[in-house]
């Protein structure tokens, strides 16, 4: 009853859904920038789930719940199993026909281990892909798509209907060309760039463990779930996979399980013309549990005591290698490279159903299969109604705690997180852009029960310790400073796993803004999935000074202005600051990224959360009528600048505007209105000061302004020296303002 | 004899010194693309020495010649040396302590390897630091560069005099905050960004096999040098290290050796909060030979024999771990991340003095050690000298192969050789800028000695490989396909130290366009540090199709028109494509990214080679005066497009006037006349397309033209399905060119 009850109300929330899916007008992002404070439905439930009265859960139930402290596996007699398997590779071998694109091969060698995790092993509910406690999932390989889009049909998930597998690839479907949250529900993270997936699989895994420690209670366990990844053989070469897996390691990881698909095959062929060392070797060196299964493609049993033993180390993530033939079945394309990423054509098709003794057609399930895995829609609400129960009487008796989980689990921000927020006036002292983010960073950390992250080494420089926090460690993971060494990749794709396990989960990470040039793969995929990572991006010009040019960031502000759905945030002062955390916390289905002054700045008059959250603002004027003589836009350590100049343009007579231009992603969302309000069209004398690329400047300026900035790389020398050299000066800007006037 | 005057050559020859360097005008880089066929003065030196008549080398020095062959190690004194190793110590000091800047921590405690390798076994001439068979030294962990400006310095480079030392850190000094190679002659390549250096190592290491492989012959190696390289734990955590160093033990660089500063301390504490793995193990695993030394602090003999062991592992690359104390000799700093980064501070400085008995002056080097080390530079230039003498002989035995081997170290390109670039016309069947540039690969190959390349896993999508050459591989050095395996990072840094190796040597390398994203650190080196390595990027836009967002670059030519000294060429056909590489190919100090399709596009009329070198050229008009009605510019596979609407508006009436924008750099540089005859100020009516990010635009089209392009993520379908439903299609060109006439 509990469970029938439970599907119904998972039902019903997902009306939900995801944004666009199965729209008319294409798939994509958010066009606007909008606050999102209820971004998961489960608030609501779990708070009627709370009203019920507590109930005894059955023992069985319950221990199902907890994951870890059980056993799993359910074994199928071998024949359906293998009937399964077979269909899982027909689907995709089929999907990849039809479509006449797509990668084949990693489906038809990893449908083993495919089947046994999603029909064995994981706990999920298809009808509530969003349940808290699911078991994650992770295809690294994510060109083997089909293999995942397979297993959601089988188990039952609305977003990979049969008409859907049809669709593989074509405009406007579910079932894109690499697996794509938000795109396909049931689709943790995306993926298809190598070596992202595992590392987004750190992320979700870290998150569990962070969680746990810190809600779990005796008997009590409601944060309780594995996450499983499949790697392979490009997944493995790719430097962030080693810095993400070091990091597992030494976070002692126990609850992931990597699979690694070990087949020999990459494109350009045999791995052995580039990829030779030792993977297992390199695994126990990283701190992992390594497991070799030999017989991938037919030994389930080994596949399935792998996972078990997987499951009892606990301080170790686990690697388990499984050989496997790529293309297995295919008679004359298994084990080559020409089965990775090309139908098998109509031919080989049929010669692999000949092989496989397959008599059906394509995209045909057996009754007896489709019925095999129709226990899992009824089998998932039951876990989620007994987790429900547990949660509420976990809510019974930890009223705060479970306040705070709940905020974490559905996104929903407590009221009034921002008044936490620092303020400044013009009388507050000057100071780096990178301490006054530590003060934003630390008061939220207050307010904001998901709050945490840290740096690539840099903590003291980019000043991004949460005071009141330890350090999240093996020993300590309910801590929240995450410290991620050297490995700005890595950390930027851990941080998409973190912001993608729960909506209220909210990582930041850190490192100098040159070297977002590491991780610039990560920030992209966070664009690109919805995932509300905060950048924290310090040394943020020249002004870094002695350091040079290896170190000095020129074209990171343009290069980000051209990237989809991400708001790039160039704070002047403690106000800026404080506006750029609102608007990056707000934002949590779009990544920021504040780049921030090592050198100090003063507090100016006129900047302001609300100006911030226009993106682009008037900070200062002496005209009226909205026709100044003049307009002088500046953003970050140049806006002092900026005003500066503008004094003493008005000491000589002028009216001059000053502008602060934050945000241009947010300042393009405003109303035509607001835009002639801030740069009026008749007003072409404009000039720009920015310690960047004058790239894209154009726009703002006009073919009759003048964009002060650098279009050559830095230099080592102290940072007074550069600005000077370089000519980011007031004497610069009054200069081109004369020309511009002229 | 032959000393001396080697000597004097060396010394004539250094005059060509690097373009800025020490000059009024900051240190920087060429503001102009021109070409550059005689970047170094061998070529004269080497025929000079072969005019003179053979002479029997003694057979000590011609041992020394052949590094590979001998035990060179010269041992010192131990009191002398702990003297010249305190000297490197103290000069790191005073150095930093005079800029208040830097970091002397490394210097103080690698300062005993650095003496033993320079001292003791490295083979250079300060004189002539462009000697070809020089041993490299490369300092992966390049924030310590106070260590090799100290080496160099004590060694005789000119470089690197007392006042330059005085000078560290500050404004148009050659003593940068990082290594730099175009600041400083003697440092090989530009590092600081971590990681970077051990696969720039690996890449100078490479080049020594693949030519020693090449052109060595029995007796006479002409080619025969070590790489060094000193890492730090940072560089250990970065995965482009990992990606580099799996290749170099697959490639089994038995010449490549690593120290691995094991100093336990990164910038925000003891390496146990980050980084536990076992290092020894992993790089096992990667195929190295793994040496500990266990006391690199005074271990002077261990440290020695741990040299002499991996010269003699031939197969390997060695790892020798050096495990040191950060800040060695600094009472109360040492070991402790505080030596890291920062000055010492007055009064440490003094207690270090006293700690380590060192009672000099700020920056004195006492006169033994100093007369120790100038044995250097009459050594250097007999070192010289004999190569010079094997040189001669070789030329006269080996005619054809010295000629090749003499492209290679000047960097002189062959008579004639853009002749071998194919042409196109109009007739010619369409095919994929993808598949013309492998006919520019392979023509090239042909006739330029230097060129050697690969792929990171995708030869067979990126289309590079050279038909007529093999693998190179541990048993095939000699061939000319590098095959990257899935690590595009340390492809683009391996790729950097290829092209810096030797000025004849021009890499290029391969993946999809959007996975610069992986490697856009190693291609900001490139720029940088004056690498012209050439970047060939396939899958240019939404026009890859099927494989969906992850897989489509939109944002990624804005990114790099906006990096300082990179030409970012996008090709619209055949006649583009082999102009793109006739500029790729003359730019040997700037690296260049071709942007190339997937899909078929037509031959069109109006392109050439000469348009390419402009940049920006009409392709065709039917206006006079310079006055037509319509402006439209296209890039790529839109400059057809372009090219169609064009003709339709004709139709119409209009005078349309159809701009290939192939290279923005390129047509910066062109004169305003230029300019103006291409884009005249009077026509304001202009529209653009290109199927990418429309950041930057402005600039071309003016406030009242219309950039055509994608701002949002692409999607994955067909790719004729996605030009259509994104609107980059001759309709909307028309349209546009409609609303910016009307």
């Amino acid at each position: 009853m509990a469970a029938s009850s439970s599907v119904t109300l998972s039902q019903a929330l997902l009306s939900r859904s995801l944004p666009n899916h199965g729209s008319k007008t294409h798939p994509n992002h958010p066009s606007l920038f909008t606050p999102t404070t209820s971004t998961t439905p489960t608030t609501k439930f779990l708070k009627s789930v709370a009203l019920r009265p507590a109930r005894k859960i059955p023992s069985r139930r319950r221990m199902a719940v907890c994951a870890a402290a059980v056993e799993t596996l359910e074994k199928t007699d071998t024949e359906l199993l293998e009937k399964s398997v077979n269909t899982i590779r027909f689907l995709a071998i089929d999907a990849v026909e039809k479509a006449n694109s797509g990668h084949p091969g990693l489906p038809m060698g990893c449908a083993p281990m495919g089947h046994i995790l999603f029909d064995e092993v994981m706990r999920y509910n298809p009808k509530n892909p969003y349940w808290f406690n699911r078991d994650r999932f992770v295809l690294s390989a994510g060109h083997g798509c089909m293999l995942q889009y397979a297993l959601l049909h089988l188990a039952g998930y609305d977003s990979v209907k049969e008409e859907d597998l049809k669709s593989f690839r074509q405009w406007g479907s579910r079932t894109p060309g690499h697996p794509e949250n938000f795109e396909t529900t049931g689709v943790e993270v995306t993926t298809g760039p190598l070596g992202q997936g595992i590392a987004n699989a750190v992320g979700l895994a870290l998150a569990e463990r962070h969680l746990a420690a810190r809600f779990n209670k005796p008997g009590l366990e409601i944060v309780d779930h594995y996450t499983y990844v499949i790697v392979g053989d490009g997944c493995q070469m790719e430097g962030i996979a080693n810095e993400a897996c070091s990091l597992a390691g030494h976070w002692g990881l126990g609850k992931l399980i990597a699979f690694y698909d070990d087949n020999h095959i990459s494109i350009d062929g045999d791995t052995e013309i580039a990829f030779t060392e030792s993977v297992d070797k390199r695994f126990e060196a990283l701190g992992w549990h390594v497991i070799w299964v030999k017989n991938g493609n037919t030994g389930y049993d080994d596949i399935r005591s792998a996972i078990k033993e997987a499951k009892a180390v606990k301080d170790k993530p686990t690697m388990i290698k499984v050989t496997t033939t790529i293309g297995y079945g295919s008679p004359n394309k298994a084990n080559s490279y020409s089965v990775h990423g090309s139908a098998l054509g109509a031919k080989e098709v049929d010669a692999t159903r000949k092989n496989l003794a397959w008599s059906f057609e394509p995209f045909h399930i057996p009754e007896d299969v489709r019925k095999h895995w129709s226990r899992h829609v009824p089998e998932g609400a039951a876990l989620e109604a007994d987790w429900n129960a547990l949660f509420a009487e976990y809510e019974k008796l930890y009223k705060e705690e479970a306040a705070d989980f709940q905020t974490i689990s559905t996104g929903e921000l407590p009221a009034s997180w921002e008044k936490a927020l620092p303020t400044y006036t013009p009388e507050s002292p000057a100071d780096a852009t990178r301490n006054l983010s530590q003060q934003c960073l630390n008061a939220l950390a207050k307010v904001l029960p998901g709050f945490l992250g840290g740096s690539a080494d840099l903590a003291s420089s980019n000043m991004t310790l949460l005071k009141m926090y330890g350090d999240f460690q093996k020993a300590t993971p309910e801590e929240r400073n995450l410290r991620f060494g050297v490995r700005e990749h890595g950390m930027g794709a851990i941080c998409n796993g973190i912001a993608l396990h729960s909506p209220g989960l909210i990582p930041y990470c850190a490192t100098f803004f040159v070297f977002t040039d590491y991780m610039r793969a990560a920030i992209r995929i966070s664009a690109l999935s919805l995932a509300g990572v905060i950048y924290v991006m310090t040394h943020d010009s020249i002004g870094l000074g002695e350091d040079g040019p290896t170190h000095q960031p020129i074209e990171h502000l343009a290069s980000f202005r051209a990237m989809p759905n991400i708001l790039m945030l160039r704070p002047a002062d403690g106000n800026e600051t404080a506006g750029a955390y609102k608007i990056a916390i707000l934002n949590r289905k779009t990544p920021s990224i504040l780049a921030l002054s090592r050198q100090k700045l003063p507090q100016l008059a006129g900047t302001s959360t609300e100006g911030v959250e226009k993106g682009g603002y008037v900070i200062s004027d002496n005209s009226s009528g909205n026709k100044p003589d003049l307009i002088l836009i500046g953003t970050g350590s140049e806006l002092e600048i900026a005003a500066k100049a503008g004094e003493e343009l008005r000491k000589a007579g002028k009216t001059v505007r000053v502008v602060s231009f934050v945000c241009w992603e947010l300042f393009d969302q405003q109303s035509d209105a607001y835009k002639e309000s801030v740069l009026p069209a008749a007003v072409s004398a404009r000039v720009s000061i920015e310690a960047g690329s004058t790239f894209g400047w154009e726009k703002l300026v006009g073919p009759k302004g003048k964009a002060i900035g650098i279009d050559r790389f830095g230099a080592s020398a102290p940072a007074g020296r550069i600005y000077k050299e370089y000519g980011i000066s007031v004497e610069a800007v009054v200069e081109a303002a004369k020309t511009v006037l002229s």
